[in-house]
């Protein structure tokens, strides 16, 4: 297996949700980087549970402790580790790996492909707290590729169906530092109320919601990536794919791109202020792989969190005979505002990945 | 760069659309196993131009010769090289990378990215022609997957917005070969008949369209992928970006799965005649990365041909002054149909690789 | 950078040899492994300085702390992080990374790779104490293999020019295991007492001296490894290079078969007991980067510590001026001795690894 | 299975000695490098076989068809597939894969390892003939190399035990090219006459010898490479063992620095004409995996031919017995010789692979 990714910048992530400590070993990271330490804790609050009615309130104060890989704050070019202690563990709630597994988790195919030593009590290595060691990581690389002027930004694009308003052709960084302050990151934030109503509505009745996050990455110079498989699509998506919940992954127009015309999608080369810009953006600023000077942008569809009240049909997969299921614990009704900063993360380490790797015209 | 794909499976691409030959030189085939030859190239007849009114004129018979790897038609586990020579290249068709890129082409990244040494005749490496190659290993992982009891099969999910239906809850492998037969593979017939209509309508009107293609996987056992990222969604993902022009990827419900509840979405397990399985199959056959032993379902959206006959805005670079552009070539209104084998070829060796690198729990 | 080896079996240090801790991320291991303990803290005592006056004064316990990756004893196929504190830092000792660089220390070239971030007390991230993190996951990798049969054993060619025998043409486990209870790992024991003799004189006279080690392993079938790039030889290579202080490494006859004739150095088949042998061992268990069945047997040459107490001739690299130095802090008068754990442990990993990916016929 | 080496540069080697073709596929060659032909061709030249008594008759032209990735003579950032045709074939010598192994070849482990179907006739991919491509790329690397005053060169060390001199301290281009254009590249011309005898005398008595080659980079700054696993050594080390008949590779003093007390292997630094450089080069150039600007030295030890004329024991595989068996066929007595450029050529393009790759402080 592998809970790892990059090429230059090589991030594993590791632990279980009920062990000692998760954490991420990276390598790669360039030597002499400030890590803003206030920054960066700010950007995984971001994150962190135990911070509103719409979470989940499993409370961990999600504090990095970095072993290896920095001196007095800065990077010093060898493998950087960071973890962060398990403390509010009820593993109690949980019964490990049992003979009825939760429908829409992981527990089954865990099950079959690793055995009975398999470590589930939480979601194990599957939960999604396991998504904090990707913000450390995050957080950094965010920071480095700010001082190149090159940031990430997202918003929730719609959850339960409700729609915030798309990014504008061009977002700022001021809009994605507002969004960054937002409990519930919008650009409408009619929109947003809407929406922590749907959750509460859905939690009220035992049950959960999905949505959509939509991200960008502003100030990224043309020529960054490569054509067919290494290209800034593949690398986003292997990467995006590894967040939990993440069923679906767009770029530019996506697959509304597949109803539209060629005179439509194809979006016209501009001169403005002696800049090549394209007018619109619906190849999401990728053609061929390679970027075009305008913002990268994505949405990652989210499914709703299979955690629920409500009882629910399943199997004893020892008796081998239908039966039913209560999941207890301690659930988000909704993951997609806390998984916003998540994909920020994800976002900003396979940018930075690839201009480390020199996956551009070398002008990095 | 890396025009290089697979883990065990080492796939690399080769080749510009005219240059002396393209090709695909394969590391980590299983040695003995049988290429049949006959069905190896009807496969790749589906993927073949100039068959049909609704593909470009370009005529190339698109066949392997192989230098290496195969004796006496059976693998012998060395890497395995294939080319096809390029004959009917008219590269005065195209003025090579010129001042004025083509909207919705790689031009101007690849100009970016490459500099002035970059062939982009006839797209150069970007080109759509660089996916007989692939279909060339894909048809060998397709056959190598049947011997096992695995196949892969796809359909048109929607052109121009006109949409097939979906595949059923377990497709058959008749239903498969049906497609593979089929002009425009569709399960509705009649829908294919619009579609055709309406790509000859764009045609006429010197545009194209897009559309969705959907692919499946019957026969894979439960417990292949692991957490994080290298499930069979990241796999996926990476590889079939790579195909060009696809901007959006989903597995099972995909993003209508962000509209609906935990409840709705929740695949619910049952033991059918003495296996298990789910009564739905919303999350597209993948649980935490890991396959539950339903078929794997996944959705690649496909933007319009870029090239269109109808003049364009676009600019000079070397003036930096806006202008227009009219393409001349020989062009697909619509790569729908041509890129159904494709992403059942890319499909077919990212999980034949999955399973040769043992990416699971070591039952292959 | 990459303090990472392995395809299937990603093993990453992490750590300076004066930071937090030091550790190990793996990833890739197989679920359902008991790990004995106090087995492996036995191996990991090998390495352990302050065990004898031929070493090191620095005393550190090594007692592994497993993060994640093992569940009751039992490694539960997720990623396994497992870290050592540093406890007797002495970082007084050091000036970090000075002006004035030690010959034979990689304190120069780091400072020209990473500049002046690094942190190089106590040699950072290039300290031999960063091998008892190896000898974590080697002293695991030890059992896995020894479950199946395959064992691994090391002992000292020579100290100082003074020669041990060499391992005979089969080795036996029980051999291996008498080497790893003395403190001075040779076959003729009185070799060892004169290597003894000889670090204990270059040790009064402020110097330090060199060493081979030979290890072998057996037990492992024919058919594992691939002619070129992949064979046992280049795996090997990889990573026992990246043992501080290793120069050098040969299989079989090595160096020596370069002064042979064909008819000499060829290794004949034979059956023995109705298996396939050969009657001597002068390819390493080698041919054509495949194992033959036989033992794989390698030495690897290591440097005299570089650190010694006698003065030496350096630069001043800030005034570029010639100059003096005279090292403090506690070193090895030699690091053969404890190297020889380590050498076992990178050698297990590379084979397990092998094994893991399926590099061979399939049938581990 | 793999025949590719490198990072950034993705080099596979594909073909069997009585195939259509053998070749190379490379990925990752920036774009924009010209290619001398001419140059190249008697890079090649160097290796070729037929052009004296002292190797093998078999005559190829081995002129390299490029299929991709070059445009007019200059690369062009594709991937660069380039093929030579397998002209003088003459399978009838071999009798494919038999039941009696050859000593001292694959033929015995290949047949484990990839079963019935694998193509051993002439060593198939075993052969000496697939380091042919390795000096099309290796000879492209060394083109690219020279324009940024890096070279590398190499000499016989020694063949059947008579040494030529070693490289001096700083050895110069122009020795280098004196050595390239040498039927016998030695520094010392009596020595060489002596191995030519050598070399003679075994062939008459139907046997073979071995040899080692030194081979250096110089001009290579400061600061390449990485601590532990991805420095200079473990690269070129995993490569090194990747060319037929290689059984031993040391750097600097090697083997021999086991023997030497710290105070005579450490190479004290000294200025020198404003430069920092070491007085003796006893590390190769090469401290902590980290170039340190002298010049990178290796010695890599190559086995007599297995392949010898004289009668050898071996046994049927069928039959289980003890047997005889005579090679026929066209073999060199020495390989050692023609080996000489395929040193260069690996060393080049995995120096050039570090250097593409930024495995260094960023300057290349």
């Amino acid at each position: 297996m592998s809970s790892e990714y990059g090429k230059k910048l090589r991030i594993s992530i590791f632990g279980q949700s009920h062990g000692k400590a998760i954490g991420v070993n990276v390598e790669g990271l360039p030597s002499g980087e400030a890590i803003d330490m206030d920054e960066l804790l700010a950007f995984m609050a971001r994150r962190a549970p135990g911070t509103s009615d719409l979470a989940t309130k499993r409370r961990e104060p999600d504090i990095p402790v970095f072993l290896s890989g920095v001196e007095n704050g800065v990077t010093c070019g060898f493998p950087l580790c960071a973890i962060i202690e398990n403390k509010d563990r009820r593993s109690g709630d949980y019964a490990g790996l049992t003979n009825t597994p939760r429908p829409g988790h992981a527990d089954y195919t865990a099950g079959i492909r690793y055995g009975a030593s398999v470590d589930m009590r939480g979601g194990g290595h599957f939960s999604g707290r396991l998504t904090a060691p990707i913000c450390i990581i995050g957080g950094i690389a965010k920071q480095i590729l700010a001082r190149r002027g090159i940031y990430v930004g997202a918003h929730i694009s719609s959850i339960a169906g409700i729609k915030d308003e798309q990014f504008p052709l061009e977002p700022s960084k001021n809009l994605f530092d507002s969004l960054a302050k937002k409990a519930i990151p919008v650009i409408d934030e009619n929109a947003g109320e809407r929406m922590a109503e749907a959750i509460r509505t859905a939690a009220g009745e035992l049950d959960s919601v999905g949505g959509v996050i939509e991200c960008a990455v502003i100030g990224l110079p043309a020529g960054v990536g490569s054509p067919m498989f290494d290209g800034v699509e593949n690398r986003l998506a292997q990467a995006i794919f590894g967040i939990p919940a993440v069923k679906g992954l767009e770029f530019g127009a996506g697959f509304e791109a597949a109803n539209m015309r060629g005179s439509e999608n194809n979006d016209p080369f501009v001169v403005k202020n002696g800049n090549i810009k394209t007018a619109t953006n619906n190849c999401g600023g990728i053609l061929g792989g390679i970027t075009t000077g305008m913002p990268v942008v994505l949405r990652a569809a989210f499914k709703p969190t299979p955690s629920i009240a409500r009882e629910q049909n399943t199997v004893d997969i020892k008796a081998m005979t239908n039966t039913t299921l209560t999941i207890k614990g301690r659930h988000d009704p909704c993951v997609v505002i806390r998984a916003v900063p998540v994909v920020e993360a994800v976002t900003a380490t396979v940018i930075l990945d690839m201009l480390l790797e020199g996956n551009n015209n070398g002008s990095f």
